[in-house]
């Protein structure tokens, strides 16, 4: 039972924010704070609830011991210098890169943090130490965001080079370990950092700061997540179509050095494939967790809230130990199997790990669910439920990469599809085939992620409702909650692509064959002769299983967009519709207003309209973005490529690419990011319940756009490797059509795709604040200011709708178009 | 005030099914039946409002008679045989494709046949002439979609050669009147003969029986328009892909004589933009007044009922003549200026007259409710709100296209950077930039559609309480209506496109330049010497129109799926939850209910998710369709055409692609619409607010995705034509990257997009019936057997979604693509 003295108090008083806002406004009302964890007990009374929280934050400190002590191993790892050379290089310009971003995002944090002190401090007029509290929390989440990502593109480019190198020793095995090495160590940093933040929260600050703390938090790692996608996967695909296009009009290799686009194309592997999976992962963990919190807080009767919420935080911790468990069991059954074989199928380990973690996260989640709430709410069966609900997502953590492999796999025959329609059809028929695989992965992901959610909601049925308001949306909180289960091996597996990809790029920069005496050097310094060709042909499988993995792992984030964002929307909702007693006694949400939650109130319908411009206006802008930089660098190293005579692009060049990946990426992501952020604001304005349909209409029309996009994009790229592998057909008519549709693919799959999933958090969080803005701004008999505030900034969204075609055009005069392909405009 | 003898009655008696039952039911049961239109007077007294709805009819036998009139005319207009015979060989095509979907719609109709006998026969126990009521009404659908599809290709087929002969005159004006004038007589007789059924069913045929002829009617007329959307759409553009391909890879011209898939390219422009429109404009003119009509007859008091039936057909007629007097003044206007003129804009007469129908209507609008209705309800400003919502959808009827030229047509910037794109980045930048356009109107043209859907539902919140439930339904409703209420001359500027596209065909067909002394022979027969230069440059100038406003008219009807879907919806949702007196004795929902059609109700959410993965599957399904013909048709085409010693294809060869295309489209179609047919069952069964979220989500999501294909094809199919006439560079490398974007754009713009609409409202009308039979089940007990069927029927639904795949896929050995680009397998 929810005590008298909460459940009296509706809406106002469980409105997530004004638990934010309750101790100024009068010390006498009831806060909705973080339950004392001394007071609960767990294992028989043998340890109390901060206890247990403490051994969590020691399993974090071992993570994080891990993660270090893989980076300084990856980092002795032997490599040669020619090698090494090019992939500092690498780095050095991911740094410029990353400076760049860092300043961007700073100074959108300017607006972001004026709208939490104007709303926090003018409005609801909390206390300035308090407001100073969540503008740090929200800075802190954007550092972890950054240093995540980070430490990733650092631990990934020692990787490309060592990879490269051990390639060269004659045993696929090393080409396989270091990337994963490499991917797990980030994964296990990135998770136990975020784990650790929270933890610190839970248990250190304050009770009725935690909220808002836990809030800015969120925000400021969506926002870093946002940029950082957003802009990462512009950038990342001008340089890839750039150098790709490069390919069919000079017949040149991938790589090839002189080619002054490839350097910025490795970059980008890393700012697109590395930085923003990253920064997404530490994102998705953290916000789907404050959801949870959040919801705990909002829906749970007191008396039960620090045992879920130690429940839930010993799981993830458990979970920890799970994928590390996990990664050296894998680790012993690989190296056993292939450590002295001559061939492997790069895609199997990985696949084992996958599967291994998962059925071991699911023996820890019922484990740890016995141990912990073996009698929840007198209940004896609920841990069982419970434990239900959280396996429907680790299960699709591991079965949703297997259907992708169904779109996306070189073995596939959706793929392979698109190679035989290229073979009479040419590009066309290329095109169209691949957007049918994207299509049709659509539905069977969408029937998938609606079966899981509709088995957690059929699991949620039996959750008493004396245990909580809305069982459905808890459970579908936990179901996104699962799916991240194996956060750190979902990471690992996803950093192994932009590893293996870079490291064949790493090789072929190096010109390591075209140094005199090379195979003595290696051999007197290294110890073994070097095989070049067997080195080369393990580089090219193993990118192959790369791209398989970076496809796999995608949708997995995006599903917690879609599954997460009905928990995150419930605090809105509670705060819009207020909560009463019950006539059995126990809370509910107030019939008197839910109503307006329903498809017969039209602006909730219109909402559910809205949601699908903003994805589709989402996809074009970025897409352009792509591809007006992707026209000029195209321009551009057309007009300065040098085949004869030279080895290697200048360093000039290649920087003047770098240039103009990072010019578009900016101009782009500023317009993209200011529009949603506008919009957002105006919807929010506008009505209450408008905004909500918007939020829900967003996260559905998001995950199909995105998983459209993702497979689509997938299918298309293992096509081209198919042809080039398998069918070893480089230059062929055949091999061109299938670039035509892997470069298509590359925005889709790389840019529009993996940012809906931060931007879709970053709205709802940030919708969060702006509601209740005008709410508030409403209920203080401002209704009309609020509506002009609403069309105001309805119209200023459009300025950047606007630019986000028109102000990205390629600038070029019609005139110029029938005369010979050369840059009339030669680039500044 | 609704008697207390309905009000009382509830869910059971309000339902509309329930309505169809409560005849045998119970002689004592107040019946939901047709209102007396004897009763009701209008324009003070001096008509009934029978006698109104006779002048009604008086008014569609007039367009029928213009409308057959214009046929006769066109056929008596002089043609060159070689012309005549070529258009004809068209028909003749025509006719087999058409005769082949006439006998699958039967075969299809069977099954739902049955659904309807099994439902209304077994399970409600009607008596046996009400069943074959139903089924007549539905069969009389089917025929009137089937029969209005026939006359536009007749006329079509009349006018194509006869505009190709005109345009030899040296002047360009009858190469735009006579497409428009085949235009205006299929939409006015389209129209006329759609009402008239209608005004017929509503004046004669008995009160109770109405409203199951008009669901009967409906479905047959959504089952007739689904069939040959879809069919029409993949045929089409199996052809046209098929011929376009050819000429990049021999170098030939559009519609080269000598190419055997230039015969089947024709016949599909007017099975696919002819046949498929027609049906559709049909349908949907239909279905959105059934909509309005059940609106009525469950949520309006009973003494309301017959002046707001009688207000809207009376608009719809006047409206009949509004277009056909639009047309008179306009040719008028364009006659004066253009009649003698050397050259003209082809665009900007069709322009004009949507313009100006549209203002036409809007005055008829006001007028016509200011006469019938000043008073409604005692209040004399309601007629002037009902006009202004009414208004906000003509209005759209003329601002979308509008809108949509901003995207696809020749002049936009959306088009010229398609072209621009292409010059440095080939096809990969065409095809992308060809996306951003389609994701970019997606966004637009959503917000204009929500605008104007806001606006209603802000001119329906002073519709008083008194008059109905749920205004905001009621103003979607009208909305829609308004939409349509310029159908004719909709229709007839989408109809202008086939018959251009076809004439400049016909024209090279004829090969009329290589027959001797045909100069003296036409001067002889027709009395004037032909300009054959002038004439090819008018016919391809005026494709370009058709090609606009092709695209202009398409997003019309597709906006009424999803403005139309919730008043169709609606009916669904009054049986789910039922009717009670509310606290101020008026009717409203059951309170008690409604929160299941919320958010928190999960498998309402899960609908919502469920939706958006049919759309997908849909339009990957219908592009494999076409993808997969396509692979066949070229790879026949390649293997058999003779560019040496021959002046055309035989005959026999033209004849089997025309095969190939009809075999993929008919196996393409029947799996996508078993399909459809298997998951509207199977969901319907399932759960009924799941239900409710599925039909709203197919609605928004088919809305964003025929708008987004539709808009990016236009794009692309333009740019094309951009390269060609302003560029004037046919041949150029620039002009192949252009043609493998304007193949991608065909199914998009003329497959999947376009089916979307009918396939929307089939689901929902069919869906009606569904969940009544489930609903039916459940109440008896059956709930157990009721889940069952959902799970069968869902399973069976796989297969099909499985089959229009992998049952399609081009099966040509992956070991063949290696080898040179030739076909292993010879064509059966």
């Amino acid at each position: 039972m929810i005590p008298a003295s909460i459940t009296g108090k509706a809406a106002r008083v469980l409105g997530l924010l004004a638990l934010l806002a309750s101790s100024t406004a009068s010390a006498s009302e009831a806060d909705l704070i973080l339950p004392d964890f001394r007071q609960v007990t767990f294992l028989g009374g043998a340890l109390t609830g901060d206890k247990l929280l403490m051994v969590g934050i020691a399993i974090c400190v071992v993570g994080l011991i891990f993660g270090f002590l893989q980076y300084s191993a990856l980092r002795k790892l032997p490599v040669h210098k020619a090698m090494l050379e090019i992939s500092e290089l690498i780095y050095q310009t991911c740094q410029t890169y990353l400076v760049t971003q860092g300043k961007l995002i700073l100074i959108l944090e300017v607006l972001i943090g004026a709208v939490m002190v104007v709303y926090f401090g003018f409005l609801r007029h909390l206390e300035p130490l308090k407001v100073i509290a969540i503008l740090v929390a929200s800075l802190m989440g954007i550092a972890g965001s950054y240093c995540v990502a980070w430490f990733g593109i650092r631990v990934n480019t020692f990787a490309n080079s060592r990879t490269s190198f051990a390639s060269l020793r004659g045993k696929p095995y090393p080409t396989y370990a270091i990337p994963l090495q490499a991917g797990i160590s980030i994964g296990m940093v990135l998770v136990s950092t975020e784990l650790m933040l929270m933890l610190l929260i839970l248990l250190f600050i304050p009770a009725d700061y935690a909220g808002s703390v836990f809030i800015g938090f969120a925000i400021g790692e969506s926002l870093g997540a946002s940029v950082l996608r957003i802009a990462g996967g512009i950038f990342t695909k001008i340089a890839d179509i750039g150098s790709d296009l490069m390919k069919i009009v000079f017949r040149i290799k991938e790589d090839d050095a002189r080619n002054p686009g490839v350097i910025a194309d490795c970059a980008g592997d890393n700012a697109g494939d590395s930085v923003g999976p990253s920064a997404d992962g530490f994102e998705t963990y953290g916000v789907t967790s404050v959801a949870l919190i959040t919801f705990i807080l909002l829906a749970v009767p007191v008396q039960y809230q620090a045992q879920l919420l130690v429940w839930i935080f010993m799981m993830s911790s458990a979970m920890v130990l799970a994928s590390l468990g996990s990664y050296f069991i894998n680790g012993l059954i690989q190296g056993g199997m292939y450590k002295n074989a001559d061939q492997m199928n790069f895609e199997k380990p990985l696949t084992v790990l996958v599967w291994l973690t998962s059925g071991v996260s699911v023996v820890v989640t019922f484990l740890v669910s016995y141990l912990l709430i073996p009698d929840l709410a007198g209940d004896s069966s609920l841990w069982l439920r419970l434990s239900a609900i959280v396996t429907c997502g680790t299960l699709a953590g591991a079965i949703i990469p297997e259907a992708i492999k169904v779109f996306t796999s070189t073995e596939s025959r959706h793929v392979r599809e698109v190679v035989t329609a290229s073979r009479e059809g040419g590009a066309s028929l290329n095109v169209i085939s691949g957007l049918v695989a994207g299509n049709f992965s659509g539905y069977w992901m969408g029937i998938i992620v609606m079966v899981l959610m509709g088995s957690a909601y059929y699991f949620s049925l039996g959750i008493p409702e004396t245990l909580m308001i809305a069982p459905a949306v808890f459970a579908f909180g936990l179901v996104a909650f699962g799916f991240l289960s194996m956060a750190p091996v979902t990471i690992a597996v996803d950093s192994y692509g932009p590893v293996t990809d870079n490291a064949q790029s790493v090789y072929e920069l190096s010109l390591i064959e075209n140094i005199p005496n090379v195979k003595e050097e290696i051999q007197k310094d290294f110890g073994f002769a070097p095989d070049f060709d067997k080195g080369k042909d393990y580089l090219e499988q193993n990118d192959g299983a790369g791209n398989t993995f970076k496809a796999t792992s995608k949708p997995v984030l995006i599903g917690t967009a879609v599954v997460g964002a009905t928990t995150m929307i419930f605090s809105i909702i509670v705060l819009l519709v207020g909560i009463v007693q019950g006539p059995n006694g126990l809370p509910m949400l107030n019939p008197a207003n839910t109503d307006k939650l329903s498809l017969l109130h039209a602006p909730f319908l219109l909402g559910l309209i809205a949601g699908g411009a903003i994805v589709y206006w989402f996809s074009g802008a970025s897409m352009q973005a792509v591809s007006t930089g992707a026209y000029r660098a195209v321009e551009f190293i057309k007009a300065n490529i040098r085949l004869e005579g030279v080895e290697k692009a200048s360093v000039e060049d290649s920087k003047r690419v770098v240039a103009i990946c990072t010019q578009y990426a900016q101009k782009g992501m500023i317009n993209i990011f200011l529009g949603v952020f506008c919009s957002t604001l105006a919807f929010a304005c506008f009505e209450s319940f408008f905004f909500v349909g918007y939020l829900i209409s967003i996260a559905i029309f998001g995950l199909y756009q995105a998983l459209f996009m993702a497979n689509a994009g997938g299918a298309w790229d293992n096509a081209k490797k198919l042809v080039e592998v398998e069918l070893k057909a480089k230059g062929s008519e055949l091999h061109a059509a299938t670039v035509v549709g892997d470069t298509v693919g590359d925005p889709f799959k790389d840019t529009s795709s993996v940012a809906l999933n931060p931007v879709i958090k970053f709205t709802t969080l940030f919708g969060l604040l702006a509601v209740e803005l005008a709410v508030e701004l409403k209920s203080a008999g401002q209704g009309a200011i609020t509506t002009g505030i609403a069309l105001v900034l309805f119209l200023v969204s459009f300025v950047f709708v606007y630019r986000s075609f028109y102000g990205m055009r390629i600038e070029t005069p019609m005139s110029a178009l029938t005369g010979e392909s050369k840059p009339e405009t030669k680039p500044a």
